[in-house]
């Protein structure tokens, strides 16, 4: 039986401890280790990693404290706009969805996608009726409503300016995802977002685009990334993990270290990336204050962490 | 001086001589070469290799002949869906548009996306915003009608088919696309599709995704691709060219053939690639039977095919 790890973030950026109130700190945490034991349950029934990623996410997404599902941060039109994308590394099948409203559990839309539809990645209007036709659950506005959220919003709407879901002292790019590997040595990734509060003309960032914000693959890795999208997207960043691990033979982590540590930060891609390999090592690195995170296998390691 | 050069492709499939008239052959070349020379006279007046690539985008979009712009295929919906992304290898700007229709030319709106916002892709309704926004040509409906594409929406539209742009005779995957080299030694790339025939959902192909379908960087290649979208996307094909000349050390020549007739192949993925590097190098590799494409450059090359 191979070896079996989770891992998952909730979101990068400058977060620092002074700036959380021990009982956020304490919240976050909670969520995170609920949505690593929703991943790793299954997995420890010998389920697949796809279906371990979307547990973990789907638990990422009912949480309002983060930036994906429920929590999604505000748009520039007062709504939310939801992205997500999931991909199996055994097969490199892969589904995603763009602009989508009202939708609870975004990572199963994409996941719908990927089983239901020789497409990959269906968008706005179009994609919502493919949501409907699918009978997946919808929620009212008022589900996504957080007094949180929607004063981020009333702090920049007035302006062109987007904000990466932060106030004064907490910058964060809130995106949720997860990676894992399963006991039969298989890989997943998966990626859900409310993107930008006060995000305009249905802006996309990396998160739904497989091989930038999301990409898994046996051969190399499974990859989930959180960050500033525009950079991630220039960079290709989760499928540049992979060639630097196909091509050059490097490990994940050393892969990781080079797209994270220095491709991303010559073109300012504040962020992080989480990521597994087929034989369940896990990696999380980030170039910012803080990353939400957290990484569980069968061999002991049962860690969150929110800080450097 | 660098050696300048421009490429283009009109779309590959299964073209083939004997279901092509005389007359439609000679149409098709005709454009392919004002295409070809509106983004060689660029060139030649020391133009940037991104204003290049977008005079031979244009020019393909206005062509009713071409599954662009003008020739878009009719969706579900008997509308047109647009999608185009330009990136510029000299400093890895790019932008993008998704599903956007009555835009005359997919292309300027992309370049805009990338001018005049901190994003890269924008879709959908929030797109068509910005479009009008930007106070550029919108055309009605009927600018974007042929009978040759009626029809071809005729026969499928009471069905959940999707189609690539053919006729019982004629599978063609319809995008067009560009990817040049200017004097000072920057390359850039840029493509731009109606998608697939019939297509619903707000299916979103390989084309305006930066990675997959279109990607730029100096240090390696400008790449535009056409052909089945999904495989392309799952095979993340336009940067893995530009990562197997990166960290493998292969000429551009040497990656597309891997990428082309191996990886692709491998998932089935149909379809052709255009590529230049930074020496003013050219390849065109394709492995359905036959791509509309065309390749200058100032030592004297300059040469339109549709077949093997």
């Amino acid at each position: 039986m191979n070896k079996f790890t989770i891992a998952i973030h909730g979101g990068a950026g400058t977060i620092l401890k002074e700036n959380l109130t021990a009982e956020l700190e304490e919240a976050h945490r909670q969520g995170l280790q609920e949505a690593l034991d929703a991943g790793y349950e299954v997995l420890m029934r010998g389920g697949t990693a796809i279906d371990a990623v979307k547990a973990s996410v789907i638990s990422l997404e009912d949480n309002i404290l983060f930036n994906a599902g429920r929590g999604a941060v505000f748009t520039k039109d007062g709504t939310h706009e939801l992205d997500a994308a999931i991909m199996d590394g055994s097969d490199l099948k892969c589904g995603a969805i763009a602009g989508i409203k009202n939708v609870r559990n975004p990572i199963d839309l994409a996941h719908r996608v990927m089983l239901h539809t020789d497409h990959i990645l269906l968008a706005g209007a179009g994609a919502s009726e493919f949501a409907k036709k699918q009978g997946i659950p919808h929620e009212p506005e008022d589900y996504f409503f957080s007094a949180y959220r929607y004063k981020q919003w009333e702090s920049t709407r007035d302006s062109d300016k987007t904000i990466l879901d932060h106030t004064a002292h907490d910058k964060k790019f809130g995106t949720v995802g997860a990676v894992a590997c399963d006991a039969h040595g298989n890989i997943a990734a998966a990626t859900s977002t409310g993107g930008m509060t006060n995000k305009k003309y249905g802006r996309v960032g990396d998160s739904p685009l497989i091989g930038c914000g999301t990409y898994a693959n046996n051969k190399t890795c499974a990859i989930s990334c959180t960050g500033h999208g525009e950079a991630f997207i220039r960079a290709v960043a989760a499928y540049d993990v992979s060639c630097l691990m196909e091509y050059k033979g490097m490990s994940l982590e050393e892969a990781m270290h080079i797209v994270v540590q220095e491709k991303l930060i010559s073109i300012d891609g504040e962020g992080g990336i989480i990521g597994v390999d087929a034989k369940g090592n896990a990696a999380l690195i980030f170039n910012s204050a803080g990353m939400y995170r957290g990484v569980r296998n069968n061999e002991g390691l049962n860690n969150v962490a929110i800080f450097q």
